[in-house]
This record gives C-alpha cells, structure tokens and sequence, in this order.
C-alpha cells in the first residue's frame, strides 16, 4: 500500500511514522517539491486543506483521503465519491484530540481570566498579588457546537464550577442533560445563548452552515466584560466582526487556537493585540493525540490493504453504491 | 471598632474596603508610614506576615488578628492567646480562595504541558501544530496536602481525565474516596506518591512539620519528565532542592505561584529559568475571593463590635479559657 503523507508538518513526526508504518510503502511529501508523489498515492492522509476535483484528478490510484484528525472540512465528499474514493476522519473522544482540544480551551480561559501576560509583567516589576483575576468558578460559560470537543469542554467547566449553555445545531431531546449542559439552545438561538457568560467557547464543525456564523451579531449579544475562545476553526468567526468587538470595546479579549490562513502570517495583527492570545493550532497536537491518531491511521491502512471498508468513513452510504 | 489594614497591598483595595467598612473605624496603613496605627487597632487583617510577641507589644488595644485568606502560618497563636487576642483565617472554600488556587494550579499545569513559551515562539516564526505538547488526560496527578485546596483541585483532575494519587498527613478512613483520589499516601509515603505522577501539585499548609518537607528525596523520587507546581507556600518547598532538580534534569520543569520571599527580588534566577514559570502569588487574588474574603472578614468586625465571639477562628480552644 503506497501511503503518502502530505505536507511539510509531517516530516517532524518521520521517525515515529516509520516505525508505526514500516508494512506499508510510506512516503512524506512536501507537496512544493515531491507533487509527483501524488500520482502513485493509494492512501493520502491530510493536515486540514482543501481537497477537491482538481486535486484529485492528479491522484489516478487513490483509494482514501484520511484526514490527520477529526475536521476533514477540507475535503470535498461528492468529488471523492464520484471517484469511488473513501474519505476518512479520526474520531476526536478517546484518541487525545478532542481532550486535547479541551484542554486548549481551559488554557485560553485560564490565560485570559488570570490576566497572565499582564502577571508577568507585575512578577518583573517585583510586585506579588496582582493583578487581580476573575474565577471559571461560578461564571457562565457558553460552549458553541456540543460535538466531542464541546462536550469535553462542558464536562470540564461544571468541575470548575461553572454553568453552561450549549449551542448546537440538533438538540439533544433532554434539555441538554445528556450533554452535561445546564441549557440547550439551537443555533438560531445563538445569541440569547452567550448573554450573561463570561467564556463563550467556540467548539463549531466547520461547514457552510456554520462559516462566518460568529460575526457581529453575536459579537454585540456578548457581555462587555466576556470573552471570546476559539478552538474550532478561523472560518467559523467573521474576522473583521471580532476585530470591531475587540476594537471597540464590545468583548475583553479572545483566545484564539485557529487564525483564517494557516500558516498565519507573522505580521498578522491579531499577533500583538493585547486583547488576543494566540496558540498555534496546538489543541490536537500532544502525545497521547500523535498515538490515538496513528494508530487509527494505520489500522485504517491495514484495513484497507486487506480489502475492508476503512473506519470513521465521511462519504460511507454513497461508497456504499460503487464497486471499490 | 477600630480596624486597621496592614500592609501596603490593602491600598489597591481601598475602594472597596471604604465600600464594606463604613460603618467601622478603619484605616489601611503601611507600615513604614503608619506604624503607630497599630497602637489602637482593635482589629488587625494581615496578609501573609510574621505576627509574634514582638509585634503583638506594640498593639495593646488589639482584640483580634484576621488572616486575609486561609494560609495563617505567620500567625504565632500562642502568644495571641496568652494576650486574649482571637487570631482567625478566612475559611477557603466557598470564599473562591480554594477555588481560585485550584485554578492556578490549572494554569501551571496547562501552562508546562502546552509549552506555552515555546509555542509563543513558535507562533512568531510562522509555524504551525507546534509544538507538540502533552494531555492531562490520562496522566497520573498527585496532589500534596488534601485540604480544601488539593480537593479543589483533585475534582478537577478527575475532571480532566487524570488518575490522582493524594498525600495528606492525616488519612481519610476510606482509602481515599470521600476526597475523590483514586489512591491515598500518608505524609511519610510521599515519595511513593509521586511515582509515575506527570503533574506533582503542592498544596501543603505551611507548619513546622512542613516546612522544607519537598526537598531532594521527593524530587529524586519523582519521574524525570514530571513537572512539579507549587500553589502553597515557599518555605514548604527546600529551594535548593528544587534547583538541583531543575539544572540537574531530575524533573522536567516548575510552575510557581509561591516563592520564598514574597515581594521577591527581581533579579531572582527563578524567574530567568525556562523550565519554570512563575506568577506573583494571583491564586486566591480575583473577584469571587475578593468579595467572599471581605464579606467574611467583616461579619469578624461586626461580630466582634457585638461582642460575639469571631468565625473560623484557630486560637478558640485557649481562648475558651480567657477572659475576653
């Protein structure tokens, strides 16, 4: 099985790919320099990218696009279907990336409600007991989108003593206790949902429905003194609407774990807003994440191999009418 | 009564002790400035300060030694009682001080995990899903010290996915459950406790028993990629210890709320270490402490003007015996 890895990013793992992948014919591609590796590749595993028609027609022997994670927004389902091409995600719960993802989440509102940065200048001032915080403790968070990151989320803000509202787009037929939220509000009720939080946690899948959902009417909904985390992806927030809530005052800051254009640019000013903490795209990327993700991968390769559906398959009913 | 404020820190607050204690004859004094002050003072809040025989002579009038939060250990109680003066602490539960520390601990833990620094770096030369991290999740936690703050933050860890080992030195009497730990260790046990422990959190009151008490066979004890917090007191902690296993790569680096002379100096090497992160004693400084701890330390003032006998008090056995 000719498996190629594409994208840069992927050579920092090259060794501990080798060893998970020594059965099978592995190569990482740096799309700019190895594009011909494309056209040999039966199994394609992916960092977040567009893969659509015009990718696919360089790639004759393809059988599956595995995404590296869960969000596989990128690929264009009926395009690979129509190519009798599976199109595979990771599941985030029990591999590290949704807890993983959490956890992000919990450092972004711990960063802003501690008002870290502004701390380590204090600490270099020589000064102790400032600045003063606020506490996760007996706040209201908000978690937008209640798929295994925002649950992950929830679980946690209610042993931190919060209380949650949860948005998403299908209720959960319970009022939410199933999800571990105190409230349940369906994605038109977005904004009643944020008013009175003070972490509104943006958990969102991206699709069309949800691109640019979060501008400036939610925005203008949030409490002053709130604010806003994104661990979703950029698409999901309207850009320039979180820039004018920052700006003008209408939010107190915002954690953001994914920025619009990845890589970002390094004179991006959201960089060296004060009100703004950025992480680079890190919630999925640790241990026990690496393990769960390539172990799945490659059990997907072996399957495949073998001559078995893959698992976690996005386009598995429309496969389901080709011959593989 | 007359209620006086020492310590230059109390001035931040003076907005809001006006607010609380109008109906009390208070002063927030500095004690370079104001030291005469302390001739009249009834009641007398400190922040974490040595309060002997020495400096009680200088306060005849006084009645009562209020704690501004939980950690008392300057407090000498038995010279306060031989004088008929309560000495009192803030209960740290329920104030947000137990809760706030909790999330500090948070902070540091997720602070060493994620890389922060490393990750900021990161974020400035362009990169992204780097670098890679550790989860809490599915690491072992152990906690030292089982009071309100260690259970605090034991509920969160489970939260969070971890398996925690809890030190306390008097035991529970059920293996551990009530206090949400998955294994309990007596004091003496403690470097069994630590094995295999990823996060070490030190949440220890500050006694003669404990002073010094994490010193070299503790971190030698613990694992090498082991990053250990301290969320309680300094002198709990042996510093040079702690250095030796921070350049001796013992353990994997420190998160420290607590350091061993508060104001610290600023040309502190601590605070220059890259495996350490530090932040100037903010756990229990936020909103919810900031008003549970005033409302507390005024209902003492209110009940003391009446007569009453004080809350939370920890000389009340010996003064029981007293003539107030």
């Amino acid at each position: 099985m000719k498996v190629v890895f594409w994208g840069r990013e992927f050579l920092r793992l090259k060794e501990i790919i080798a060893g998970a992948f020594s059965g099978h014919d592995y190569f990482i591609a740096d799309p700019e320099a190895d594009g011909d590796s494309l056209g040999t590749a039966e199994m394609l595993v992916v960092r977040p990218m567009k893969v659509g028609d015009e990718f696919l027609s360089g790639a004759p022997a393809l059988r599956l696009v595995q995404q590296w994670g869960a969000g596989a927004e990128g690929i264009d389902l009926g395009a690979c279907s129509r190519r009798g091409i599976f199109a595979c995600n990771v599941p985030s719960l029990g591999t590290g990336n949704a807890e993983g993802v959490a956890e992000i989440a919990f450092l972004h509102m711990l960063l802003l409600a501690k008002r870290f940065f502004r701390a380590q200048e204090k600490l270099l001032e020589g000064k102790v007991y400032t600045p003063p915080g606020i506490t996760l403790w007996k706040k209201k968070g908000c978690v937008l989108g209640l798929g295994n990151v925002g649950r992950s989320i929830t679980s946690r803000m209610k042993a931190f003593g919060m209380t949650v509202a949860g948005v998403n787009r299908t209720p959960p037929g319970d009022g939410g206790a199933a999800w571990g939220v105190d409230a349940f509000y369906p994605l038109e009720e977005m904004a009643e949902a944020v008013r009175g939080a003070r972490f509104v946690v943006c958990a969102l899948a991206l699709t069309p429905e949800t691109e640019r959902i979060v501008g400036d009417s939610l925005f203008s909904a949030m409490d002053r003194d709130a604010f806003f985390i994104n661990v979703a992806r950029g698409p999901v927030v309207d850009r320039s609407a979180l820039e004018r809530a920052l700006d003008g005052g209408g939010i107190a800051g915002a954690g953001l774990d994914v920025l619009w254009e990845e890589p970002h640019r390094t004179d991006d000013p959201l960089l060296a807003n004060p009100r703004v903490v950025v992480t680079p795209h890190i919630g999925g990327v640790n241990d026990a994440s690496l393990e769960g993700v390539l172990r799945f991968i490659l059990e997907n390769a072996d399957r495949l191999a073998a001559g078995e559906p893959p698992l976690s398959c996005l386009n598995g009913k429309e496969m389901e009418r080709k011959p593989t």
